[in-house]
């Protein structure tokens, strides 16, 4: 649980730091950025967790997410992990979408991947004892959203396990690795040949399988590269219909798959968040 | 005047740019970023110059300034330069703080630097005609800001063309660089030991000299590393005293020289000058 800090800033009124730990799951050090907003002395505070897409680290949203200004407002704790295990020793692969970077928010299980690319378990067990140990959260208020394979892991992560996150969102999510070339090519490397286990890892299967969430918030531009070929919002929206899950599934016009369009609607998912948290 | 576009966005319903164009005032291709907030054909809308600290490029405040926002909120283009010339053939140093990424808003009169380091004309007369020729801005309407070095530049450019701006602020800026190491560094390998030239260059003997701006924002971090050393707040606040430039000088708790720090306070900035820019 010991935690290092390797900077803290001071931001609307809050602290945005960034630590590191070793993390047991994935044997290697991690590192994650949490933004506590300032609060009178032994307030907890609701934790709205967001996992970030591919080649992405903690960085991306702490530099481009603009989600201060808003946690701040609302008095939310910003919680933002890596997206694999790093190191000089970690098992990687030259591509951007797999390896290093491309973690897809599972516990793999085929060598050399087993050992280190357990981030399902990081992301859902150790990372939220460990926050639950060193920042004031209310770990009763949880919500989680993502972006790209990022929403793939908020969207899953929920699904796995009902009733732990209040609010649920996603922007430009991967909504079925088993229907795109990004799964397509990771989801054997990291699982193997049984396809029943890759069900654990798709949104639009889980579903289909019975999970449930209790509303959704995706937003995604209509200018997104990745739209058609990898992101498949079209499933997502046919499977919570078919399921009854409200989901609010708005496509964006001109807006692509960069920090530029997750910024523009950040603040519309961090009040769909404390609406759900700050009651 | 042609300038070749290397990345357009959408961002809170306007386009954020990335362009790059030949300059005849530093001999080098330079890279700019604007954003044009969305509006009607035929509309001109107020321009806000940002120029950046040392180290920088266009790109942080782009990614990390959180303006675009308020830009779209109050209808403002915003304009972001680099802060010197680049390219394998100028001139360099291996510090942070000279050469490349420290063109200190001046135009170089020593060798080897005189050649390329232009960035006073480049930013009064040359970048202005390209912005005026390529998007929809009323120069009438101008307002200038910057941080650090760009604070330095931003106050110095004002003080130097008296009614181009409307609106002036600056986040933690040099105050008085021949009364600070980066300017006793800087100053005499850029400009020759005539301190009377150096003048030109520093906000306080500008006004000493008789310079004067409408009305002053500067935002100031009271936990930034380089405040006594560098940045001599307190030697701007008594030139504006004594000249009678009404100044908010606001010493902000806690905050450093960071982009946490000035997107905590971007809005504000903005906000200002939008008071003085769309009456």
């Amino acid at each position: 649980m010991t935690i290092e800090t390797l900077s803290e800033n001071k931001s609307f009124g809050g602290i945005q730091g960034v630590y590191k730990h070793t993390s047991s799951e994935t044997g290697t050090d991690m590192t994650f950025a949490v933004y506590v907003p300032d609060c009178k002395a032994g307030t907890k505070m609701p934790v709205l967790w967001y996992l970030s897409g591919l080649t992405c680290t903690h960085a991306n949203v702490m530099e481009k997410g603009e989600y201060r200004r808003f946690c701040a407002e609302h008095g939310i704790i910003f919680v933002a992990p890596d997206t694999s295990p790093r190191g000089e020793d970690v098992p990687d692969d030259d591509a951007y979408d797999f390896g290093k970077g491309a973690g897809f928010y599972l516990d793999a299980t085929q060598e050399p991947w087993a050992t280190n690319y357990r981030m399902r378990s990081y992301i859902e067990s150790e990372l939220p004892d460990v926050i639950a140990a060193n920042f004031p959260v209310d770990m009763d208020r949880q919500g989680i959203m993502g972006h790209s394979m990022g929403g793939h892991g908020a969207l899953t992560i929920a699904l796995r396990n009902p009733g732990r996150f209040r609010s649920v969102s996603a922007f430009a999510p991967i909504a079925s690795p088993m229907n795109c070339p990004w799964g397509d090519k990771g989801l054997p490397r990291y699982l193997g040949d049984d396809k029943q286990l890759w069900r654990e890892y798709d949104a639009v299967a889980l579903i289909e399988d019975g999970a449930r969430l209790p509303d959704l918030l995706v937003d995604q531009g209509r200018a997104d590269n990745f739209l058609e070929e990898q992101l498949k919002t079209p499933l997502l929206d046919q499977a919570c219909s078919k399921a009854g899950i409200p989901a609010t599934i708005r496509l964006q016009d001109g807006y692509d798959h960069s920090y530029f369009f997750i910024s523009t609607f950040m603040g519309d998912h961090i009040a769909w968040a404390a609406e759900r948290l700050n009651t």
